[in-house]
């Protein structure tokens, strides 16, 4: 198999920050080294992190922008592709760690890339915090590529029996939307709101909700996201139209959400939510809104309601595969649009309107 | 022994929220009702709360001014007595109710009075939540005077050997410092961060931190506390002399804090504390401050620290009495002053300055 | 309404422990005392714990017969009837307990009859634990008769719009279940095991589970059965034609069952199950068999499994609340099979022989 | 350095199973490969482990013996080592893992050895239970030769500051007794009963226990027992003496303990234990009896009093870590005595004598 890879290939490249992303036709096609694979990447989603990267805008754990961004920058972190060769000299070590994955195997592309397995983090469970880690938002060339180089000792390898063209959103908005449903801890029965509910991450959030036996409320606006959010099997409330929303939730829920889970970067999004609360219940932040976005809730409503907030970066390596378990049960169905890999700039613009239900989902070579 | 209780007593009356608070002799002892028990007020803590509800700047969930409030006021909600006389007619119920408690028994006045064991909070042990609920903060005349009515239905009883002039504190700033140390999820040898740790909460805090093996650092100002919170076991840190206060708690603690309580009201004290934080750690908040105070934290940081924000009230009677137990135990020991009854106008003082390390007692008739 | 309460029911007596059941006509119907309220019984299901009463087998926390039984008994602590009576001299209290309940309201005769509010296990939301409680089925007369006491101080205050035949059998059976599926604490996607699927226990725990997002194998035997728990969503295996119902299990599970619950006495039931537990799972233990049915599991396949064991007696009233709560919006339907009241000693063989799917409910005035 | 490396070493060779464990002087110095350290080890810890792997009485999952031991069979799995060399042709790598190890490092070897880093136990912190891995109890050569290899992506860094002499138990034992500890779920305050305190477990378990915040009863037998479970802070009940242990230890503990930690592999052991805990109470099986031992409590009494039963199989990575980080704090203190390398064979007659007060550990090169 390995004959047929090419030296170069098309790929999305970000010269520099704030610069345009254009699709180039030869870039290098990677060399996987010792404990590494080459995959070929067969379709990628498109997350609104890649866009605020691309154009410098991506917030730090301080709020402020990173700019320290492997440039030049390819995009993509919602990648599936097939293993199509794997690393060299492998053959010769004792106990080669390349025994776990063969040529053929699908395999995800995911934020994280490499993780230093020994750290704190590492080592309960949490490795999507590893600070020695590297990802494909920031570091290392994602799936907005024909080819990609993946680590063996951090690989993500996905059943043989699951829809390709549904699951690499499933690895970044699904499992952070999954993850988000975890920390709202909640019990059957109990009411969760999700605002934002029609989009991206608002989809997973809403079926997440549901398979964990909640009932679910979602925030959006319009005819088409309601009939979107309905058919999830969540109630729909329309925030445009609500004269008063917070008393509507409060109201169909008999006196507040148990949770809440809000996608929207707006600061009145979050202080919503938090009203929306029932005494004892938790904000679930997901999301990562412009550093600027506080919390603009008195300290004393979170005391005297006894609240929760919780913050979560997608998942971890284990939280994802079983993010994953759910779609390939048919649990949760991931709301996609197939599109061309030419169409990167369109879905960004589409993006950036808020006009997309559920994900787009490029077809790389699939 | 019922003879000898008086038709009147001394009480701190106020007669109008934001006017004087006023000892005077002549307010009608209470009479007990069936399911009541007259109570003997031996010794009562002074909270901050007090004085903010006598001045009319109690702040409620809403993060506005709680107005509804009995009048005249008696506050006093960290109180001991010691039971006088049981309700009467109780002789002639099938399954009297007050079978539990005597004359003699030594209980506790609490900022929660009555609940209604009914609700979701109630049945869960969440009753400080009980929306049913009345209080010896807004609701019924609290420990400020010498004989106390409580409810038999939620009696605090007090174990029989601990040392009364100091249990009053534990029963608000003891247990809802306890809560804290409990919502901050510590395993032991991790690293607890008190802001504000001289104080009555905070040296709480610290003790109660301290049992549950957590390496606690204080912050707060001066030799006197720096003293003090070494003596408690604590390592100190004083925010007007560092330089960098994030940067050395992170050197300290290698990495940051697992948690942070913060018994001060100031937002900065807030948002510091969250900095302060290790990854996943959680901020404990505590105390009610003002209404206008809010975490400045960006929500981004939240996220991507993976950061839980949990607000505490007090802590359930199931709480109180396990705080209860550890000072009984000797392994808590509150450092209080004791005073005479007719000194709180003092102590506000004091309180308003900050310049008490622990918690000031009144005997009342102890 | 004080008025049509006659002065003697029909009732089902237990003149002596081992003796016969008999529906008497002259029973006195009780007077409600403070603090109480009569309730006019409309249904009852029939539990075998009822029956092992009756017989003097009903096994106690050390494994042997409870004696200590208040005789003439009336069993029946699956009930829901009406309240007709509050009891007197309420109106001269001043703060009368009886004020959340009225004359119409309905309510639930569960298990638990009167717990003290104030120890430990009722203080912190476990009050089915109460060592002063009374119950249904050892102290007080429960649901097999037309009118019953109830103490409004712990009162199951139903919904107005449930389907009153179906709601008894959810306050034990039903709440038993949705505990035991809470205890197993599984994450959405993962697998239980029900042993014993097919019987009032079994098929509340194969839908509580499916509401929580669990895949659910059900174990019984027979077409009959299969073709229900089929119906309820789960998968069913049975236990009389499996060449090696744990290799089975192992298999459709991926390496064993998350959790598994018994609900069946026998000691075969209980090592079966945990054989069939994947690593770190979790067995859940309810409905009190025999005490002479002991784990017959070595301890080391404990400690090399990592698995845990948990024992579960019914539910507190926030859990009833709860599992009463998930049929009231239809997610969980109890499948029960109405009776005249006069049929109990014919309920009574089948529940011996096994032969019942669900359970039965005696209307006694619906 | 690599230069000192000798050809061959002194090591316990068992050479099969049941046989002699014999002190040879040319076993073959091992070589690292790829991705792997050579140790050079100072310290080991003797374990009961080693005895029964030795003999061929190895408990497995099955409660049968494991037979598929690596032979010759060298043991030791609570060691401290010096790195001495790093294995080859990493420089040619591109990232390699040994980035994180150099010549000098102090690292334990523990009874894990290798995981996958990939199941499902790997990716959620319980890599203990990876089926993939292997240990030095039964598949590698451990700690009881002069040198030992271990594999870089799964190595346990010691902090440069600690006793070596004292941290090698706490790899084994002590990590298992703080595990059990976790397990526990203590609230500060509540009773942890340890059956088996002096020994090896034990002590630690006493020590972790009192970390946590726990009041500490030990139960062993004897005067010296006494002295040395006294001096760790624990309160002491002689087994041998008491007329009724489970009344005295429900007497001490007002009711029963919260926990109980079984160290010993007696039958009456574990069910003594289970007898002594509290309603809602927690029985901790760690030590791997022999697989003949079974709980022999009713389950009813499980369901009745609402117990736990919890296995642990020593801990993760990442608990082993917070475990020696206790110990290097001070705040727990492994009570070991140092003997020669060639002292193992007295060593296994005083463990099955059970006459060891904590641990012995036998200097390699230390």
């Amino acid at each position: 198999m390995a004959d047929s890879i090419p030296e170069t290939q098309k790929a999305y490249l970000v010269p520099e920050l704030g610069g345009t992303v254009n699709l180039v036709t030869d870039y290098p096609v990677p060399k996987p080294g010792p404990n590494e694979v080459l995959v070929k990447v067969l379709y990628t989603g498109v997350c609104q992190s890649d866009l605020h990267t691309a154009r410098g805008t991506a917030p730090g754990a301080d709020g402020k922008f990173i700019t320290d961004i492997k440039l030049p920058h390819v995009g993509g972190h919602e990648g599936v592709g097939r293993v199509v060769q794997v690393g060299p000299d492998e053959a010769s070590t004792s106990r080669g760690e390349v025994a776990n994955v063969k040529e053929g195997d699908v395999v995800g592309i995911r934020f994280l890339a490499r993780v230093c397995h020994e750290c704190e983090f590492c080592t309960s469970g949490r490795e999507q915090h590893c600070q020695q880690a590297t990802n494909h938002l920031h570091h290392e060339d994602g799936s907005f590529q024909e080819y990609c180089v993946l680590d063996t000792k951090y690989l993500t390898l996905l059943p043989a029996d699951i829809d390709l063209s549904v699951v690499g959103p499933v690895l970044c908005a699904g499992v952070t939307a999954y993850k988000a449903v975890k920390n709202a801890g909640l019990s059957t029965g109990q009411w969760l709101v999700v605002v934002g509910a029609g989009g991206g991450l608002g989809h997973f959030a809403i079926q997440y909700g549901k398979v964990a036996g909640a009932n679910v409320v979602g925030i959006d606006t319009g005819k088409v996201k309601q009939d979107f959010i309905e058919s999830l099997g969540g109630k729909f409330v329309d925030f445009s139209k609500s004269p008063n929303i917070v008393e509507e939730i409060k109201t169909l829920t008999g006196g507040g959400a148990h949770a809440a889970i809000v996608t929207s970067g707006s600061p009145k999004a979050f202080s919503g939510a938090v009203d929306m609360l029932r005494i004892g219940g938790t904000l679930c932040c997901i999301g990562i809104p412009p550093g600027d976005v506080h919390l603009t809730t008195p300290v004393a409503t979170i005391i005297i309601k006894g609240l929760k907030v919780v913050g979560n970066l997608v998942g971890s390596m284990s939280e994802t595969l079983e993010a994953v378990e759910l779609v390939r049960k048919g649990q949760v169905k991931p709301h996609i649009e197939v599109r061309d890999f030419d169409q990167l700039t369109e879905v960004y613009e589409l993006l950036e309107r808020g006009d997309i239900l559920g994900r787009i989902v490029l077809r790389v070579a699939g």
